[in-house]
């Protein structure tokens, strides 16, 4: 609190990140990183430009990174745009796309940071419930709005929706921008991008810090129509010109080129959300049909917050949150086979 | 221009960066970046980082970073802010300090993205004329102002204040944020971070971009009380809590240790200045006085935009902007000895 803030400062409510604490051997299960390493193909270029030319501001338009990312979707790069992770990108897709006089709609449970940026710009607002069985119903987007933004899958319950119900809600709403915010989505859920080239009002957004074991490098990007891909490039421009690093392009190019190491880690991770889910199941947690890096559950006699305090006396970390409907929950983070097996170790002493 | 867009992109007349061509054997030097490489320490070190813990998001206080810079500058870690580039740092500083209800002032001629924020953030500002002598004149500043920004050395005229009109100008403003813009500090000007300890108002904004050589790796950073570090912090936790990525703490920290290299750099390119002047002065361009990485100068007989195009069909490239009163002018960057000869040799040819 300070006499020398705008008004605006004082208003904020800042995101809260869960932690990275500095605690030897934890299980650290509480950030949605990915239990394996990026490619190796990403670090030797990430080394390879660590040198002399890092004393040149890097391509501020990003144009190689731009053009891989649009090969590898099958998109123009005029329908690439890129950031420094993708809640820079979002950050800039809610100033460029989702203020407007009528309010955004967004579910009332999903990604934390919504009502953040909402505040942050000066967006008005309304949030939709989940259903009962905590899923995004589209028939409940059928009301006046400005603008649409929603995870696929939804964070933190990690259920998906298909990609015909996604087209539903953009024809629902041809006349307003709508994201759909795949951080997790390649986890087994099916991607918006193939609807980009029917919609004019839709922003994919997309991660390397999940899927591709790179939230070290800080790399996000959205796709969409070239007129939307304008609006945010105009917001980047007037923000920062350079918000992605010689390191980071590179990085990310690199990755984009292993699709062999990219699919593995996928079927990997795949895998241990079966595993994770079969041991919480077992061990009497309900436990939400996630397509994440993350499964959402809870225990019909234990609390939430109970749950998370006895697993972090054990060195294990798990996300909590403390909103109304999901305070019974936990959101656990699919980690190594090993990693698993602690927590489903550790979990089943707590519960027993 | 698209009907998804909100009014306020729409609005918006972005900041345009230096270019970065792709041409060979061109003589860059538009973009104020540094003719010696970064440190060697500093490669290794995002070398080290090129590695498995690329999964894991960096931390997002930066806490190693901030320790280093504060050690560096004799500061606590409490009033050190970093970020995504100075620019980033600029962002945030003009949403947290430099956004109230009486105008900004800023110099007329100046860094071109203070009004382009401005026009982002919706913050109301004047501009103050530069003297005869293009200067900065502290007295001018007398006026109802709600904050103040001023860079120095001043850009795009590389003219410095002495730190005794910085305290000047921060005892005149005692109510307001006063924010000192230090990109080009290091090549021979005064610091006002020593001011830090006795005026609250002060916030000094420096980058690795130009005397660490490190424009390819984007960070910057802000001393200043912790009052107005908790500000920025307020809102870079609204916008991106993980700005700045494991390679690019990893690299700021060990240039910081780098004391050494860092001397010799700063020496070599005020070396360079003086002999890049010398030569300007004897091809019959009047030069102001810089003690930044770069001069500003301008021929009696000539256009700046003729020039800075005879230039570029030599394959040398300055910066020139259009604005008026330093419309015949060239900003033209301190190079390598080789590259200062080439430059001088071919304004010598056009000016004969």
């Amino acid at each position: 609190m300070s006499r020398f803030w705008s008004s605006l400062t004082h208003d904020l409510k800042p995101y809260v990140p869960g932690e990275q604490p500095r605690i030897a051997d934890l299980v650290k299960l509480n950030t949605n990183e990915n239990p394996l390493g990026p490619s190796p193909r990403a670090l030797e270029a990430i080394r390879d430009a660590a040198a002399d030319t890092l004393r040149l501001y890097p391509d501020p338009q990003a144009t190689a990174l731009r053009a891989a990312l649009a090969t590898y979707h099958g998109v123009r790069p005029e329908q690439v745009f890129v950031g420094n992770g993708s809640d820079e990108v979002l950050a800039h897709a809610f100033v460029a796309l989702l203020k407007h006089d009528a309010p955004l709609l967004f579910p009332e449970i999903t990604y934390s940071f919504y009502p953040v940026y909402c505040r942050l710009f000066g967006i008005a607002y309304e949030t939709v419930p989940l259903d009962q069985a905590m899923q995004i119903r589209i028939a409940d987007y059928r009301r006046p709005a400005g603008a649409i933004i929603v995870p696929n899958p939804n964070a933190p319950t990690g259920i998906a929706l298909s990609r015909t119900e996604i087209k539903t809600l953009l024809e629902q709403h041809s006349d307003v921008p709508v994201v759909v915010d795949e951080a997790y989505v390649d986890f087994g859920a099916e991607t918006a991008i193939p609807l980009v080239a029917s919609h004019r009002n839709l922003l994919v957004v997309q991660t390397m810090s999940k899927s591709r074991a790179l939230a070290g490098l800080r790399v996000g990007y959205a796709i969409g129509d070239a007129d939307l891909i304008d609006g945010l490039t105009r917001v980047k421009d007037s923000f920062n010109s350079y918000p992605l690093g010689r390191p980071a392009q590179a990085g990310a190019i690199a990755s984009l080129e292993d699709e062999a190491y990219f699919q593995q880690g996928r079927v990997r991770v795949i895998e241990g959300r079966e595993r994770l889910t079969r041991g919480l199941k077992r061990a009497g947690f309900e436990v939400l049909p996630s397509l994440a890096n993350f499964v959402f559950a809870r225990h019909p006699a234990h609390e939430g917050a109970v749950l998370a305090a006895a697993l972090r006396e054990r060195a294990v970390i798990v996300r909590h949150f403390t909103a109304p409907r999901i305070s019974d929950f936990l959101r656990i983070t699919v980690g190594t086979d090993e990693q698993i097996d602690r927590l489903l170790s550790a979990l089943s002493r707590i519960v027993a």
